[in-house]
């Protein structure tokens, strides 16, 4: 297949975005907040009791005149980050929202629930618990820009995996696209990813790490409403042994995976739980691929190969699959 | 002027994203998280210090192949919302994005500091005080979708003004917008909005209610950056006495006022004082416009006209002006 063009001109049909699923609750009895609008102001007593909207999730689409593609393109991202990560790359370089636009897929991309433009919840009165905030040492480390324990307190005196393509510069602007997490909102994503897939599927899926089990989750909730998941180095999924894999028989399965695995005690722990799962879908039917980067010969893909520098290759790979699955027109 | 037809095709040169300004900042001396990240799952022990990104904000991008404006149009939302307020109105019609890129602006969006994509840091560590969470009650009224003491715990129970021109079927929609705000991230917000004028500029900014203050003060940081600004219903300003308004005698400025101002408390008392930066700007030698809704004989605009049923018709009156000002080629 030709690389599609990046300077080549989209011809957009629609550009829009909506909040899906939710729900409204309320809050009484919490004591006034005491608030300082402007730096020595007086002290403003606000009611934080009355009636909201919260667990609802953001998408953002792009229509094309002419999509080549069957069905349009979900994107959803991973664990502390949010539709962003698909947009423009951390180097400023073209990411895949605008690849596979090129390549003729409408697409959307999603925020879940707590994250970017989807918002979050009174904590911990809606979201139990604390927001965990990823450290630069923990994405650095889980994300395999270098081995456990490289990180020492800023990017040039850390030591990257020297084969690298993680575009090491721009790791700094990578992190500010990094968005809290609440551990206790599983549930609630899923519930309004599930919606989305009710709602306004069919998709094609292409979902990163933490965003792999909502994803595989959703194709068991909806699976006429799924008809294509490529799960980009996974995190979790859904047990095999209380879940009918095979209403997943229908949909191809494309799993991507990137270098320097054994560098990492949660990946070297990971990946082999996720080839359970991936084994456990084969037995239940489906038709399953990997794209295994390395073992092609490509070396030094990170977690996240939608912003390495080969992430346009990385991408016609996907593209080439899709090809293949018959999901273009 | 001819309303752009907003079924008409675009073609876009470039859509993307970037985050901008913000810090490098760290923690230490904090005790452990403890998180449980599956219910019934164990308590782990999460180190909550290190080294993170803080104070940026995001932009995102569509430039199309043949621009009629001669600078891109910045649309900068207000207070306990993000950039999202401009896409898709909560009734699922198109908004004032669609309107002006089918008009033919570039248009950037923005999410302010804290705000959606932009994303928010641990507080208070980082961000003092606590986050204000805004009410069904409190949008209701100072949105004055209906007169102060109107909303009864749910829409249908609610009395809106019998003329409004928000859809109200779709409040509950519109609430799921709503985004928490710290009331002491002021500083940072003008730094990375600052930050954006200087390195992205020059714009021409429409600006709403908290976003006035930060439009004009960029303006007055960087007037070269900042072509003209239209502020819908702003809600602060800087202090004429302590800035040299003359800096901003270059720039146009369209004020927009909806209705039923009369029915907020928050309203009557902050029109007067805008009107009074608005003499300030004029005796400083600024070209200063006024867009009074009412006074046209349009009766029912909420503090929401990029939403109300007449935002075409709105958006349609802005750019009339911004031809008049020679903005477009």
């Amino acid at each position: 297949m030709q690389p599609p063009d990046p300077s080549g001109v989209l011809e957009v049909r629609d550009i829009g975005s909506m909040h899906v699923g939710g729900r409204s609750a309320s809050l009484d009895g919490l004591p006034p907040q005491e608030i300082r609008f402007s730096p020595g102001g007086p002290l403003v007593r606000i009611d934080p009791n009355g009636d909201f909207e919260i667990e609802q999730m953001y998408v953002q689409y792009v229509r094309l005149s002419r999509p080549r593609a069957r069905h349009p393109l979900l994107l959803m991202h991973g664990g502390g980050l949010c539709g962003a990560m698909y947009e423009t790359k951390p180097d400023g370089r073209p990411g895949w929202q605008r690849w596979f636009l090129q390549a003729g897929h409408d697409v959307f991309v999603a925020d879940a629930v707590e994250r970017g433009r989807a918002s979050w919840a009174r904590s911990p009165q809606f979201f139990q618990g604390e927001p965990v905030f990823r450290t630069k040492a923990e994405a650095w480390e889980l994300f395999r820009i270098g081995a456990q324990g490289s990180w020492a307190g800023a990017v040039r005196s850390s030591a990257a995996h020297p084969d690298t393509l993680f575009p090491v510069a721009a790791f700094d602007q990578f992190m500010k696209q990094s968005i809290p997490r609440w551990a206790s909102t599983e549930a609630a994503v899923q519930a309004a990813y599930d919606t989305l897939a009710r709602l306004h599927g069919p998709f094609v899926v292409v979902t990163h790490s933490q965003g792999g089990n909502f994803a595989f989750a959703m194709a068991l909730a909806h699976p006429e409403k799924i008809r294509a998941i490529v799960a980009v180095e996974p995190s979790g999924f859904p047990a095999p042994e209380s879940n009918d894999l095979a209403r997943l028989a229908g949909i191809p399965h494309l799993m991507v995976w990137g270098d320097h695995l054994q560098a990492s005690a949660v990946w070297r722990q990971l990946r082999p739980q996720v080839e359970r799962y991936r084994a456990a879908l084969v037995a239940a039917g489906a038709d399953v691929e990997d794209l295994d980067l390395p073992s092609l010969g490509i070396a030094g893909n990170s977690h996240l190969p939608m912003m390495d520098s080969n992430s346009d290759d990385v991408a016609a790979r996907i593209q080439a699959w899709m090809e293949r699955k018959g999901l273009m027109a």
